[in-house]
């Protein structure tokens, strides 16, 4: 059949960025590459850029596919296409690999040019912001002034957030999906674990595995089953799974029932995959976001300067970034008089709805988009 | 300041069982040992006495002090002593260390009777009825018939609840508390993640890391810690940690927010006390346990012939024993017309709530045990 609604095939390009990026730690990245990918075409006007931000494991590869027989389009081709919710006849839009991915962009596995080394342990911890500067460069690569949208999921919502805070003037529209204006002290928690069991690794060798001829596997995995029961709910979980066995009770510490090898066959594949030092830079940007921090924890305030306006949608079952976390930002963006969609969405896949097609979340989001000027 | 409700100072007993006993799983222990405590005095007709089942990682020491100047009292001590809920003029009270546990009950560290060697991996996997089973030999050991109430707390009311489906003649009540009528698929997986944490632990060595002189520290570390997120509500953590920095950002991943020296230092405590191969064992008992699952999954069916008296106790803020799935246990209680008590008790603390000293709690439990007749 054939597939009217995809981008079809595409190809990732690279931007090299040889100016010094000053991060927001102090430290500097003498230079750095972006990997993305651009869906659509760029009107002559450059007004219908929509920027996708990614989530902790996302990559620049957010709809089409590589190959004719590719049998895995990119993370968010559900909702990106030609007559799609998020429209490529109208929209040009753009998915990059943040800064610090393990997908092509600059990263700990990348070479430092001072030594010719991986980076390793001497990367950079970065955060939301470094992200939305170095997005903005790309950008200005591209010469797009202003985005009529910058979209976003969970930690791309809070790229999506941060762009209207750091260029108003760059960013018409932000959607923010599943997201929060900081992570709760149990959401850190979750992220400490995961980085704990990825450090202690005896493999991980302090960040500089890549010397070493070996990766931090068994973090790794534990880090991603983690990840993965937090993505979903506990009733999405019980529906999927239950309490199901494979063939019986054998009184042993193997994977008996169906959840546990879903989770080990989840933990082994991300393993081999992710680079555990994104995954722990990932995660301290996750931590570190919290835009209201120097305004006193007065998230109105810190949304002072905002002119964008913004969808926000929440899932009801998403207990990692609950809806009262979205009903936050709602409120502060309405103290500021500012223009704001909110859409509380019935779902029962937990925070992995963003994700999902689902008919009522994807109406939503294309309606929104219909009424974006280009 | 004299504590007039104190125990005082108590001492741990051990009871030898040489006789073989046959587990659910078809293995047989050969012998073994039960390590226990008791507070209070054994009535003339033995009809006093109150079994106090532990959690995960409880012990025998329910209650008092093993010295004058011990700082850490028995783990339920705020519950039981003279005068308090669970008053020990009254009762007699016993605490024990589970069978498979590592407080002086024979467990995997115990040496084999076969080899003269630690069981390590050739400790048998337990279950709840299993553990009910040796609970009833160390009544018989103590020359009680019936014991007047039973109680726990989590892994504890299950053990609770099923003391009630084998031995109906055996107990007058049962006080199942914060508990449930199995795990939920999300539970699980937490085990489940914990469990792979301490197993692909290198110093794991299949379970016989007490050859190699070694622990699993990393992973009971990396165990203990995502307990310890799960055993409190996201309030109770906002709460008392909420985003609170130790000494500002450093960009690293060291522990900068007061949340992760928290979780830190539990994990580190735990790992320089608690046996791998126990928590294996206790993680997997709580997966299997299930009673309705050989009555088609009918809750009711499974306890049609039960006789005890029931004090059934949740906690709002529980997400992982919630009070809904309390609330499954009295339906099917009710539909066998037994007699239920149900408290769905207001608390912030989220699971750990049942170890905590609210008043209303303890005066649920007071009220109800002072109606227990002796």
């Amino acid at each position: 059949m054939q597939e009217n609604n995809s981008v079809g095939i595409v190809a990732a390009q690279t931007a090299h960025f040889k100016k010094p990026l000053t991060l927001k730690s102090g430290a500097v990245l003498p230079q750095f590459d972006l990997v993305y990918e651009t869906y659509g075409t760029l009107n002559a006007d450059k007004s219908n850029a929509v920027l996708i931000c990614h989530a902790l494991s996302g990559t620049h590869h957010v709809a089409g596919k590589y190959s004719a027989d590719d049998k895995h389009p990119g993370w968010w081709d559900n909702l990106i296409g030609p007559n799609k919710a998020l429209d490529t006849n109208k929209f040009f839009v753009i998915g990059v690999n943040n800064l610090g991915g393990c997908h092509g962009s600059t990263g700990a596995a990348s070479n430092n040019p001072a030594t010719g080394k991986p980076w390793g342990s001497q990367f950079p911890v970065l955060t939301v912001e470094d992200w939305v500067a170095s997005q903005a460069l790309l950008a200005d690569y591209l010469g797009i002034t202003q985005l009529a949208a910058v979209v976003g999921g969970s930690l791309g919502g809070m790229q999506a957030l941060q762009w209207t805070i750091t260029y108003p003037e760059r960013v018409r529209h932000a959607l923010v999906i599943a997201s929060a204006p900081n992570l709760t002290a149990q959401n850190m928690a979750f992220n400490e674990v995961a980085r704990q069991a990825i450090i202690t690794d005896p493999e991980f060798h302090g960040g500089d595995y890549y010397a070493h001829g070996v990766v931090p596997r068994r973090g790794l995995r534990i880090a991603r089953m983690l990840g993965h029961i937090t993505y979903l709910s506990d009733d999405a979980m019980g529906a999927k799974f239950g309490r199901k066995l494979k063939d019986g009770i054998h009184y042993s510490f193997d994977a008996e029932f169906e959840m546990e090898s879903y989770l080990r066959y989840q933990g082994d594949k991300f393993a081999g995959e992710f680079d555990a030092n994104t995954y722990l830079r990932m995660t301290r940007a996750l931590d570190y976001y919290d835009p209201a921090a120097a305004f006193d924890n007065d998230l109105s305030l810190a949304l002072k300067d905002v002119k964008a306006q913004f969808l926000v949608v929440s899932f009801t079952s998403d207990w990692r970034f609950s809806p009262a976390r979205s009903r936050e930002i709602v409120k502060a963006l309405l103290d500021n008089e500012l223009t704001v969609s909110y859409a509380e969405v019935t779902a029962a896949h937990g925070h992995d709805a963003f994700l999902m097609p689902d008919a009522h979340y994807h109406n939503i989001l294309r309606t929104y988009l219909n009424n974006v000027q280009v």
